[in-house]
């Protein structure tokens, strides 16, 4: 039962470990796969083209738009942000429960067009333990992690359209946590209509004997 | 976070293991308590008042109805099947996911009085190994596992009705399998509405400084 991958949508306020956490994912199991998204924002340091993000053009971007090669697409803080289609396909169906690490906007275009995606939220502990984070990453200035935490405040509103939390406390706790989500969500009746079907017309049969 | 334990509905066909997947809960993890559901119905060989079911009178029945003691109730085969409420309410505040092991009309009436109950459906791995088990108990007439059969055909058109499924082939996994949905269920934010408050108002007290 429940052959066809989930599609799985991590949020979080920025600095939660939403990185750290789909990384465990791809370690820990071996049915995940990480979509890698279309941005136009700069790299950060050691962000690899193709690994962390296929960082493009504005002008490349707006191309794909325009050929319908994307699932869904944000702007958020003057940058685009997409995920390509064909990659996500073809994944669920050889059984990959395909992670998307998207921003609250592009989560909620997902659930319209994908109504079986399972959208996670990853929380931190608390907002102390966030600005805290943010510091200890030392790559920001003071200003962005102030624009981050204001972000996070706003963004927090949104927590209830998710359909889970996942709190990250503990890395490894998070990460098992996330994976009983996905478990979970695999043995929903839509994910498994074909068996139900057949069950249902082996009865009916028995039945008009 | 989630403390409070989640109203678990179990049903599924008769003959599929409800009853060992209740006890396999029950015994492999510490925070499960079984509803024991009242019935008019007679008491099967082994069945102990109090534990499998309370026995009660029609009279007796109807006269807990009257009182309002009782959270649903369905008739079911000429007999009646209800949840008594007090005791469920008392065990989820304590923790404890509350199984309710019910009847498919009983499982919608729960669902539109506690929206955050999770539906599970027991499934047989197919209709032959229904029937199988069925003859295999050794305790009721031709007659009677015909109508049981007969019964599973027209009750298996309500399977999407549930939250999820969960197939019962090998006694273990599907234990382990019912648990990890109850597990996920417990990261609905609904279940956290508390923790997310708490940590929503942290953030917005930091960006309005």
């Amino acid at each position: 039962m429940g052959d066809r991958g989930v599609l799985t949508v991590i949020s979080g306020f920025a600095g939660t470990g939403k990185g750290t956490i789909v990384k465990g994912l791809m370690e820990k199991y071996d049915n995940y796969a990480l979509s890698v998204s279309m941005t136009t924002r700069s790299p950060r340091p050691g962000e690899e083209n193709g690994k962390s993000y296929f960082f493009v053009s504005r002008e490349e971007f707006e191309k794909t738009i325009e050929e319908d090669g994307l699932i869904e697409y944000a702007e958020y803080v003057g940058n685009y942000y997409g995920t390509p289609k064909a990659y996500v396909e073809e994944k669920m169906k050889a059984g990959f429960n395909v992670i998307l690490e998207i921003e609250i906007q592009g989560a909620r275009n997902i659930k319209k067009i994908y109504p079986d995606a399972v959208l996670i939220f990853i929380m931190p502990p608390g907002a102390d333990e966030l600005e805290d984070r943010l510091r200890g990453r030392g790559t920001e200035t003071d200003d962005v992690i102030r624009k981050r935490m204001d972000r996070a405040a706003l963004e927090s509103d949104g927590i209830e359209d998710y359909d889970y939390i996942a709190v990250n406390d503990e890395i490894d706790k998070c990460v098992s946590d996330v994976h009983t989500i996905i478990e979970a969500a695999k043995m929903r009746p839509q994910m498994n209509e074909e068996f139900i079907n057949k069950v249902r017309e082996g009865l009916k049969k028995k039945a008009s004997r």
